[in-house]
């Protein structure tokens, strides 16, 4: 089995291909059939031309969108625009069915819709494409602080400090809420919760990172931060992945080109190695997109 | 200003360093000083020759364990085994000092008594060997999964479920506990609650990443889980990081065989990039370490 990803990068024409994803459109012709289908593995989809004489071609013809199949086939020259190659199909296996009402149709799905059915959203090209986003991100964040000498730090999530008193903080406890223990004054009794004290969900991991920077001289957090206020803005959540770096003898000078130097090389990556999902956000969401990227990658701060 | 890693690991002879960190310990001899150096990036400390004509060199060599120090100088062949260079010091700068009763001193700290001292857990032998393997392993982890076509995900930890019913769970909650608001028959109202409804930390990303994988086709989560649990063992914490991967198309075949490579892939980087830390831990806590790794990135499994 195949990625049709790595098959785009370097399959050439004549290979044998086994691919395996989710049908996104059946085309008939007079002559064949095309199967467009995609796996996940990059934005584009694989165009297969089932011919007529390929065994259970009228079964096969049956099935459209979200039917899950196992390709078995030659990489060939595409005559179609838009693509290099394209896959003749020597055999095709249905491996799972839809029913009629399957949700997703070849037009857009709305992301209103999408917020309700949160288990179909990597099926789709946006979502797909910003999961793909945030992977080359998060992957660029490891290799530029590994780079430059940081060392990957996981800080407590469970705490009892409130950190820097940055927010609102979550409670944790595995008390019995409907009659909770009590001290003399009618005080909770954390003495008898989990921890034998109040403890929460931290805001942040920088006083942790601020210790071990004292003798790994620099490290950097990634994970999961907590809040618990009642902000709905789109610039507030209450779970959110975030990054500290702490770097010991750094002066304010170090700090502005560590940070400078890591946007612009995350979106460097991002450019590098999303480019279709990029344009694909650019037409469907924001014009101008990728030039606005490219002046940030070579702008001086 | 260089890393000691990358001194030791590139700069000649002859080459100019700045060099920042902590004084391990200062060995006077009769014609000069040395300053042995930690700055958290490698497990080999840097010798430092101080000769007395340099400036203030009374003053930094009443320093000891402990202190900051800004070092400046040139690299030259070292004398001394175990190693194959040093840094001769042109000027040394005390940035911090530390008081007499400093609580870390040459001979090893106990693992007890850093248990309760955290804050200096860094600056010891055994715990930066283990945060820098521990790096090197998350590194891998990230390095592994990308190139085999694993997107890396981040899945929800507060959450309403408790995914395959894997472990006890904390509640998440901001009700004032001393008086909960209660429904008629004496329920806690939890549409009260933070947000709406009853919440907790999540045991598992495995529900949310089958979904992704589902669309995306291999998917990997790498984030802290949560166990309420009352066993003080020491294979169980209320906090820990964890790995899941979930691949659409996979037999068990390809499970195993990913599982044992990435195990394997694991090990090589470790044996690669930290064979000092290993050394460290081999001397200090389990004779024949290197060997046993060695042996199982060999092994079929």
């Amino acid at each position: 089995m195949q990625l049709i990803k790595k098959v785009f990068e370097s399959a050439k024409v004549g290979s044998p291909v086994v691919l395996k994803g989710w049908v996104k459109f059946m085309r008939k012709s007079k002559n064949f059939t095309f199967l467009i289908m995609n796996d996940g593995s990059c934005q584009k989809d694989m165009q297969v031309v089932l011919d007529p004489s390929m065994p259970d071609y009228d079964n096969v013809t049956k099935h459209g969108l979200g039917t899950s199949v196992s390709v078995s086939g030659e990489v060939i020259a595409s005559e179609g625009k838009g693509q290099s190659i394209e896959v003749k199909a020597h055999k095709v296996e249905i491996i799972g069915t839809v029913t009629e009402d399957y949700p997703l149709q070849k037009k857009a799905t709305s992301l209103e819709f999408l917020r309700e059915n949160a288990h179909l959203r990597a099926r789709t090209n946006a979502f797909g494409a910003v999961f793909r986003i945030r992977h080359t991100l998060s992957q660029a964040t490891h290799q530029f602080f590994s780079e430059q000498g940081f060392y990957y730090i996981h800080t407590p999530i469970i705490t009892g400090s409130d950190a820097e008193g940055a927010g609102e903080m979550f409670r944790l406890t595995t008390l019995d809420l409907k009659n909770p223990p009590k001290k003399d004054k009618g005080e909770i009794d954390f003495s008898k919760d989990y921890f034998a004290r109040e403890t929460f969900l931290s805001v942040s991991g920088q006083l942790e990172a601020e210790c071990l920077a004292l003798g790994l001289g620099r490290v950097y957090t990634f994970g999961p931060t907590f809040r618990s206020e009642n902000s709905n803005t789109t610039r507030h959540l209450s779970e959110f992945w975030m990054i500290e770096p702490e770097a010991a003898f750094f002066e304010l000078d170090d700090v502005a080109k560590l940070g400078s130097e890591y946007i612009q090389f995350l979106i460097a990556q991002a450019l590098e190695k999303n480019m279709d999902e990029l344009l694909f956000l650019q037409e469907r969401f924001e014009p101008g997109l990728v030039e606005k990227l490219q002046k940030v990658v070579t702008s001086t701060f």
